[in-house]
């Protein structure tokens, strides 16, 4: 479809600039993490930008902010676009704002324009995407989706701090009372989001199309021996660093012996009892696995589990132990929806390829209970989560376009 | 020689139980970490004791604890014993305390029989023997021996905390005024000390008779990489932690290849930015080498820094840094001092051999500048800095009969 909405890109940047002071750091990033006043005021001034295009406000019990532009026909579902205005403690302007405010700018446009659409359009802000301050991150879609108990992430504790999730939700006024599990009863949901990969950039792509999210697992991984002075003999020692070593090479080795299907790392260690004149006694890990397809992250989880048992059974006194933690299936994103957005990007002369996505967003819960898309815009270097994260205003409003033409397409926008 | 001094292994026994009441755990050990206040009470009661006896009591600038019963001889040189009160936090009562207070006995006999040595004699409290809460251990008798520069060891920071070494010096009352280096006059010096090894006691031995301590040298090695999502492809990831393990692994098989003379391990691993989603970009490690003889140390040493190196080459994008930190030279102790506790041993019928000491203790130090001897006696299954920590009264008393018939000797205990 084809239209003229007046979208533009100068007034998304802007917004991109406006926001990036909540929480603005002195390299130019943003540290906004979930729930803290920062956010707040990120949130607040969100919810003004919507009120003053006249939308329907509401936030529900986990503090997910959705705005609605009502539709023409009473029997269509809203067609969403969501993404998160929550930062990592170095983030940048980008990762997660950039698909709040392309959703927000699509408001504006029709607003502007006085247009309409048959179904409702609503754009969501998600709580916590991150999960830098509460773990796991995406709880707040997992849990509107029915995936994950509310009450659970209610309760999640702050990393570093006494304070809860449900705590810092009515502290900072966003404990709502609309029903989080409303938003199963979507018509569609698109997200956009700098990609966090070089791909795109190094191959003059404008569009990264998600055709799929690789399955990623995080397991729990402790190994425990025996406690010892450093000077005690190598013979009859239980080293639970040694045996953590030997599994931290096993991860990366049998995640390069999947033809480029799987990733894993182990992320975290910490040791028991980490002093300097004892011969480590524990060694707790976490363990990140992924993998296109759901058979093959099913075989790597049980490679890797397989390879800490043995590397405990042949260590005398070593005791393996592994939990898994959080993840998620490798997910399928709706071919008709980003079909829309690959038709958008070819009658918009833009380059568009598709892709996989092996990083979390919140698009992957909501595509596994209704149709779904995710699309990617490229980033400078593939950085993010850093400060000096960046995109081009081009590019921006190129992901903008082929947004905004899948969106209303899928809303029905009325001529 | 024989003599025929009222040495009381109950008195000992009584008194090691009395002390183990000050920083007393709940399971039977001690937390009575250097210059709080519970150690501040241990040290306080040591002192009265002392003061019974008629000694000078007399404490340095340090806050070694020094107690003198003079000689007849003004031109003798004081023959010293000692060890530490400090235990680590989850300690024992015998670590170091043993050795204190075994040297507190032989006063007591002295004092009760009204006897004279020819020597002075002293026994000595040395601060902060374990470094628990101020690293390095041992810095106490190292800069005593003006090894170490005395500011260095005053200036030194709390592990966990704000304080430093010298303020809590100052706050528990022992910034005392006596000149440490006088402690380099002595005529010589003894230590008794458990195992903290299981030799003894499998062996059905009375008394270990220390020639050498191992070499010891630990490293601070740093491993750099770069930080990257845990979805970033395997391909061109710098995993600092993947470097460490391999560092981990090559040191646990360096020391193992050294035919029982030399051991290894590394003790502390602290990751940046130990992030649940991001490759490792960074690994801190404390590395730990023993070698009975220097040359061999050394060679271990140059042996795991190439290790580091060469681990960093062959992998893009990483970095190692080795940086010597703490230790002390292979050390002899003095044959003519320790023959005397053999001899000691073989005349009242104690089973005793020589071994070397692979563990620090003030006596390293303290040999490195005068004639000086270590004795171990038994413990339970090695078992040390633990609050099970365990041996029996005869040995206790076996230790005390050996240490005293040495002493004296050296001393001259006038008849």
């Amino acid at each position: 479809m084809t239209h003229n909405l007046p979208l533009s890109g100068a007034r998304l940047w802007d917004s991109l600039m406006q926001m990036a002071r909540f929480g603005g750091l002195p390299g130019g990033g943003c540290n906004r993490q979930a729930l803290t006043d920062a956010d707040a005021e990120g949130r607040r001034q969100f919810i003004a930008w919507g009120e003053a295009l006249g939308c329907a406000v509401s936030i529900d019990r986990l503090g997910n902010i959705r705005l609605l532009r009502p539709g023409r026909d009473p029997a269509r579902k809203p067609v969403a676009i969501g993404s998160h205005l929550d930062t990592v403690p170095t983030g940048g302007k980008f990762d997660g704002v950039y698909g709040v405010l392309a959703g927000l700018e699509i408001l504006r446009a029709l607003h502007e324009a006085g247009a309409e659409t048959e179904a409702p359009i609503m754009v969501i802000d998600w709580t916590n995407e991150e999960g830098a301050r509460f773990s796991p991150p995406m709880a707040a879609s997992e849990v509107a989706m029915g995936i994950r108990p509310e009450a659970e992430l209610l309760a999640t504790p702050e990393r570093a701090g006494p304070a809860t999730f449900g705590e810092e939700l009515a502290r900072t006024g966003f404990a709502g009372s609309a029903d989080p599990a409303a938003l199963q009863d979507l018509g569609a949901y698109f997200e956009t989001h700098i990609e966090q990969g070089p791909v795109l950039e190094q191959e003059g792509a404008d569009i990264g199309i998600v055709t799929h999210a690789l399955g990623a697992l995080t397991l729990e991984v402790t190994f425990t021996g025996r406690d010892g002075h450093v000077g005690s003999p190598m013979e009859g020692r239980a080293d639970a660093l040694a045996a953590a070593s030997e599994f931290v090479l096993a991860v990366d080795r049998m995640a390069r012996a999947t033809d480029g299907q799987g990733i894993g790392a182990v992320t975290r260690l910490l040791l028991t009892p980490d002093a300097r004149g004892n011969i480590p006694s524990g060694a707790w890990m976490v363990c990140s696995l992924r993998h296109h397809t759901q058979a093959g992250l099913d075989a790597l989880v049980a490679g890797v589990t397989a390879e800490a048992k043995a590397i405990a059974a042949l260590r005398p006194g070593i005791a393996a132990e592994v939990v898994p933690q959080w993840g998620y299936p490798q997910t399928a994103f709706d071919p008709a929806l980003y079909g829309r957005m690959e038709a958008a990007a070819a009658r918009r002369g833009l380059k568009a390829r598709r892709m996989a996505c092996p990083i979390g967003h919140d698009a992957i819960h909501v595509a596994r209970t209704l149709p779904a898309a995710l699309m990617f815009i490229p980033c400078h270097g593939g950085l993010s989560h850093n400060e000096a994260e960046s995109i081009t205003p081009e590019w921006a409003e190129a992901g903008l376009l082929v947004l905004a033409d899948a969106v209303l397409e899928t809303a029905g926008l009325v001529r």
